[in-house]
């Protein structure tokens, strides 16, 4: 399904009845990262997906944005869907978005699970993103895939998943080989240049769990135990040996960690 | 409510309709322990507690056993609730007798989450074991009240909620003050004496998801990793911040790491 | 050899020479806990030995005191030896004396080695202080022992080296079986009571290794984050899968960080 | 000074009295990135400093070759400098070169010290190993300074440090803008594209220290845990919020760490 934010065409997924779940995400995914996730984020919710501007079945930009168009897109679409309140699932890219959406407007935030967040694009990933888009200049998808990929899963899921890997080697090669496609990962990754809600997470509201993964090599635990500090009554939650890409590494973790959080009533005791 | 197993009273609770899960006590609890979390875990959900033998209101023993009886009393429970098949969710104690159950009878068990989990009564814990006895020579509750419970909570909850604790000091004094009690807790400890499931994790055929807590003075994360890698499809997640009563100390990250894994449907990606 | 301090005796040893190093005795330690030690140590520096009051061969005291006498023994032995400047390697207990030590003197320590360290008697130290007190009320040693010596070594330890562990039993609860020795414990625990140098870290110059074990499940390692974020300068380093007897669990480590500290001159980069 | 091996010039360094320390390189380094480190560990050893093939001053190589050339590179240094047992100080490539030394040659290394060292190139490094050599495509060195390097520093460092970075990012810049660089960057990548002696670490018979960092975002911890526990009588210790260049991160760790370790003697508790 697809509505017009500003002129674009914004793509999304809706299925299932319950809660509202919107599932934001990482900066080279799309709904259709979610596929295998459909059945149990919908089966006592109703799940939500969304290609942010520049991703998958969304409209292409043509110069340089920040975060915040990805925000206002987040908010159109509640409005669109006449969704007063969400619950937000971000992983990564999707988790500055998510914070960001839930500082602006935090009455509008049921509650929050972040997945490998960080709260700020500081000068170690702002160089990262830098090797991204100069990677972009190489001929073929192989740079690209080199580049930004082998950091995004653990060590240990390398060794046990290659044969897995080396399917998905194939097929993003050839996606990141399409000039459009890399077009938008570089103004994707120029959006997040300049993002830093550290002074700002104090106005955050709901219940959030911030999710870190020991093994993360791209967006280290002590980002995300930054973030957990930085939000009152939030709770965080370590996955051991586990990457930055979280959902695939632990599908199930993931899942449960997220609908648990979602829908389970909070319990007071101090 | 309750039912007679093997001549002793055995007391217990429900309430909710859904998936039924059984939380099971550690070793110092009692049906009364989860007051605040039977809103949320019902919710949803068909809740089971228990008093095992020793505990509570439920009969006290005679003279020594082991884990086996406690085993049996679960298994009883429910034939006498005519359940077939079983969420378990285990604290301490309750996980090594869920444990054994799901190895025991590895059909009737459809998940299980287990905190601050050991598989075994290794020789430090055999040690610590004999201090808790030896304090139950001393004249008043406070000998037993100190030996036992400052490190069961982290140093950080002690420092957070110091009002709290000295509150609860005082029940717990007068509680263990009492000659029924303090022989019950004997009787409970010494059950653990001869415990070693850690050559048989393999039998266990659930989803399971083991819950650590980095600072659990009494049962350090190492032990719960032996159980992860031990169990083929577990999953393993960390707590940080957080002590041996993690029940307690995060009461929302119990019921929602709880309830998301017993209620989400397992996602297949490999 | 010996000195007189406010008219107690107090026993020390020295041997080798180079760069004093006082090594500081844990709580239950005494000069004889070091006998494997002695010559590494004093391999390429002076080391010096030291029974606090109340330990070893040292005076006993009559009635409570705290750690500020301790602090003035240091200073005593120091002068006595017409020391000006010394390196203090300290042992928990240890450590805390070092610790103010270096506090009130800033300028005659000049470099420091603390492990498993706290920087502050807390309400859960404090609590179990009180356990350790109340097992002296026991009749035999046993109690004693079984209430002090299992969390102070790894779980890991006690699996590895059981043997060692049950040698060490017998000669402990024999030792904790003599009144004079159970009564300097409880003054030696009492001493501890009311220390806390948390707000004064800042006042210490000296370069300062700190040194954390994961297992520590006394004090464990977010007290020596703490010590290393209050003192400027300082360096962290943890041993993994190592309890709070470090230096019986980990000797070689012990050994090579205390004498690598001491002997290595400062590098500057930045 | 310098010495010919198999006709290519070997450049070296060596100064102090004692016992001798090798500091073999990591992959980017030569002679001159242990400028700030000659003073302290040269004072009590005798400090021999190398330039593998294709790195520094010593000679360039002109087609692939793997490892076992710098492992001979080694050896012949020893011979030529008469050394019959040296101790080795290695940082990430230099680790698997001293590894691979310690395997093929046990009698001549007397002790060990492992900084951010893998025991493999597995999968995921290879991949990284591959988006390095695709950044030497690029046209000047801006693309193989992002690339490389931001990951080797941990976030923490990059905060703290950013100045620095800077500086240090024009240096490497030009640096990595030369051609001869680039190629013999390529060369030294592909030598470790076949290590792997994570079946061969029993062989290694002298004192280990193996010093893993919890922020390496280039070879996390589980490498080093790997190699601790294949090498009998290893030690590990981890340095917290230290990323994988740790000579530059720790520099006071670095050296205190290795001098302590080569320079102690050996204590024998069980």
């Amino acid at each position: 399904m697809e509505f017009v934010f500003n002129g674009k065409k914004i793509y999304y997924e809706t299925m299932g009845e319950g809660q509202p779940i919107l599932l934001l995400n990482g900066i080279m995914m799309s709904t259709g990262s979610w596929e295998n996730f459909k059945e149990s984020f919908s089966a006592n919710n109703r799940l939500i997906l969304l290609d942010f501007l520049d991703q998958g079945r969304s409209a292409r930009m043509a110069g340089r944005y920040d975060h915040s168009v990805q925000v206002e897109v987040v908010g159109a679409l509640l409005d669109h869907l006449n969704i007063k309140e969400i619950n937000l699932v971000g992983v990564s890219y999707g988790s500055s978005i998510a914070l960001q959406f839930a500082i602006l407007h935090p009455t509008r935030v049921r509650k929050m699970v972040l997945f490998n967040a960080t709260c700020r694009t500081g000068p170690q990933l702002k160089a990262i993103g830098k090797a991204w888009n100069e990677a972009t200049k190489l001929p073929t998808g192989e740079g690209y895939y080199y580049t930004t990929i082998p950091p995004i899963y653990s060590t240990a899921f390398w060794d046990k998943h290659l044969d897995w890997m080396q399917e998905r080697e194939k097929t993003l090669i050839a996606f990141f080989g399409n000039d459009v496609v890399r077009e938008s990962l570089v103004r994707l990754t120029d959006s997040s240049e300049n993002y830093d809600v550290s002074e700002q997470l104090w106005k955050i509201a709901c219940p959030t769990l911030v999710v870190s993964c020991t093994d993360d090599q791209l967006v280290p635990p002590a980002e995300q135990r930054r973030i957990a500090e930085g939000i009152a009554g939030s709770q965080l939650v370590v996955i051991p040996d586990c990457g930055h890409c979280s959902f695939f590494e632990a599908p199930d973790l993931f899942t449960s960690l997220s609908l648990g959080w979602v829908n389970s009533k909070t319990v007071k005791i101090f």
